[in-house]
């Protein structure tokens, strides 16, 4: 039996909550893609993603991990699963144009009785394309197709203690890496240069807890390149006078804790002491509305007001979940604190609370990793919560 | 205009080779969401995958980038497209299971007056999830829909001077990246801290330039994990008497250039050397098939007679071409080197030499990236080809 990152019973639990939720729905069955779902369900963990693999739910006995046959091994290797619930298809299907590896999950499906029920299909997941459903469609005319896009997700929104306590070796990662920065940014460094040494810290671990890939790579875009979000990096040296933001993740057997540092080389200019402090006390206000019986509408709602109130302005969303994840998304993709988003917080739930500016001439990002406890939320870092501000 | 690592002229190119085959197939406009494909013919680079987004292109004019608003602005940073080209939909699109991205996406569609054309789309990738299918469908009653999977991706098949020198930069940096392996490994080394040098050396880079993020992130099993082929790492530390392969990329502006070889801590026995010489000479005999007229199964059928003399079997493709690439993938996912691929070779193609063994007790892999010339193939690495086997 292979060492899991998890003791069986919680996996059992998982599942109970799973199958309670496809009854409640009147699934009678369930065929998961989502790596992060595949991995919470049964332990797979491999980077296999990148060809067609999921696992097949009933609502009883063990689930059935199905993908290429030569994953198969490691689905043997990182599963509680016996021998006889993992089933891999052969080489042929992989990449061929001629053939799709859904016919073989339909053969499977057949061949487990399934083929009349209700069956729910993560629609709109990466890693289950539009070619997937059309040829499960057509191969098993006598099966009803379900929308289940984040039905397992919405079970993984409240954490055990020991998803807590994996996070909070993540947590440990990432605030470790904020330093790093802190002491390694200076003008003139090559921007690689600099990931390469925050990779380093990320993989290295921190309080001798190894690190795990993150489940998207370092962004940190500088000056004007930083008035936009998702770029990653070149080898343009970092140099005075300009602002880059870092946001960054810490990982632990596939939990992520997401954290965001602004730095600043030499003296920022006023506007961006003005955004500093607007951001500051916008996050507090809403951190005191991160509590259990509260919504996620509430947290955007306190902290927009007290941003504007300063003269600033967000319009996309300032936080969402956060847990398990593989590339290429570190949130869970359920909550978001956003107005009409009315999910009502949970002791356990866990987010990224990311009420980062982008300006006309940069941005600005000081972010937090939050749970929610009985009373309130708790900061999972403890990263000085300002602008870094260097020489 | 941003600073693109192409001239004009290029993409321009790739745009009229593009709409040759649209117009070929009869296709009128084309939307693509392979990042890789986005990248190569408009210049586009974010991590934002992780929403829906894509690239829309006619017969004529500029292409269109559509995507989250925020990351239009990166749009404008990465591409040569004029700010009317560039669209961006509103945040609370974004994973919302009440509206979906691609009714943004119609309306635009509308909006070009392209509601009647025969749209191409590609129906089999990563981030063309069933839900933008079923939405797009419901939401342009009149366009006719056409798969075109992979469309795009065959036009990238013969490489550019110029994209054989951002290949070449990468090979140096997987070189630089083995060599890091050769000189730390050692029994008792954490695994996860060999993985940090592993990965400083590939965002350092080599010969002055800058190492971009692996498409894939380093796959580094070993002993029985190794008989797995997609496992990544913990914190188990090396040890005497196994063997540990380590499939792993150098990457530079985005282009991929990925190379295995497995090391063996202690004497390897004599099946292990028995595996390699049986695989060395096979890679001999599938490089001697690798040159332009010549077909991908030819590659195959060579590397697997020359094996099977030697006792051992690999079901699975030993190949696939590589290029540009973005998560989950570092292959292009056009040719692949098994039986029945009958692609003809030509100059300028570049591939991945993949002939690993996954053992009953262990991995073997020792691979090549490779470039069809005029007259036959270059291996674009000089690492050496044989077992690393140390103290």
């Amino acid at each position: 039996m292979p060492d899991l990152p998890f003791a069986r019973a919680e996996y059992d639990i998982r599942l109970a909550k799973t199958r309670s939720e496809m009854a409640r729905r009147g699934l009678e069955a369930l065929f998961v893609t989502d790596p992060s779902n595949m991995a919470w369900l049964t332990g797979y963990d491999g980077w296999s993603f990148y060809v067609h693999q999921g696992v097949l739910l009933t609502l009883e006995g063990e689930p059935i991990w199905w993908g290429r046959a030569m994953d198969a091994v490691g689905a043997g290797l990182t599963t509680y699963l016996a021998a006889d619930n993992i089933r891999g298809y052969d080489d042929t299907y992989v990449q061929n144009p001629d053939k799709h590896p859904m016919q073989d999950l339909a053969r499977l499906i057949r061949e487990e009785g399934a083929e009349g029920f209700r069956i729910g299909l993560e629609l709109d997941n990466y890693y289950f394309t539009a070619a997937a459903y059309l040829t499960l469609q057509q191969a098993l005319s006598g099966a009803t197709f379900q929308d289940a896009t984040g039905l397992v997700n919405w079970q993984r929104a409240v954490k055990s203690d020991t998803e807590i306590a994996y996070m909070r070796r993540a947590a440990a990662i990432v605030e470790h890496m904020h330093d790093v920065i802190r002491e390694r940014a200076e003008p003139g460094i090559r921007k690689n240069d600099l990931i390469a040494d925050i990779y380093h810290a990320s993989i290295s671990g921190a309080e001798g807890h190894w690190g795990d890939y993150p489940a998207i790579v370092p962004m940190a875009p500088s000056g004007m390149d930083a008035t936009a979000p998702h770029l990653t990096w070149d080898d343009r040296p970092l140099r005075t006078g300009e602002a880059t933001f870092f946001e960054i993740a810490g990982a632990h057997k596939r939990y992520q804790c997401p954290q965001s540092r602004t730095l600043f080389l030499g003296n920022p200019p006023q506007k961006y002491l003005d955004a500093e402090q607007a951001v500051l006390e916008a996050i507090c206000a809403g951190l005191e509305q991160a509590k259990p019986g509260n919504r996620c509408e509430d947290i955007a709602r306190a902290f927009n007001t007290t941003l504007n109130k300063y003269g600033f302005q967000k319009d996309s969303r300032c936080g969402y979940a956060i847990g398990l994840s593989y590339p290429p998304d570190w949130g869970e993709r359920t909550m978001s604190f956003r107005t009409g988003d009315k999910s009502v917080l949970e002791p356990g739930m866990s987010f990224h609370f990311m009420p980062a500016l982008w300006l006309d001439d940069g941005g600005l990002e000081i972010t937090e990793p939050i749970v929610i406890t009985q009373t309130g939320a708790t900061c999972l870092c403890s990263t000085p919560r300002a602008l870094v501000i260097k020489g």
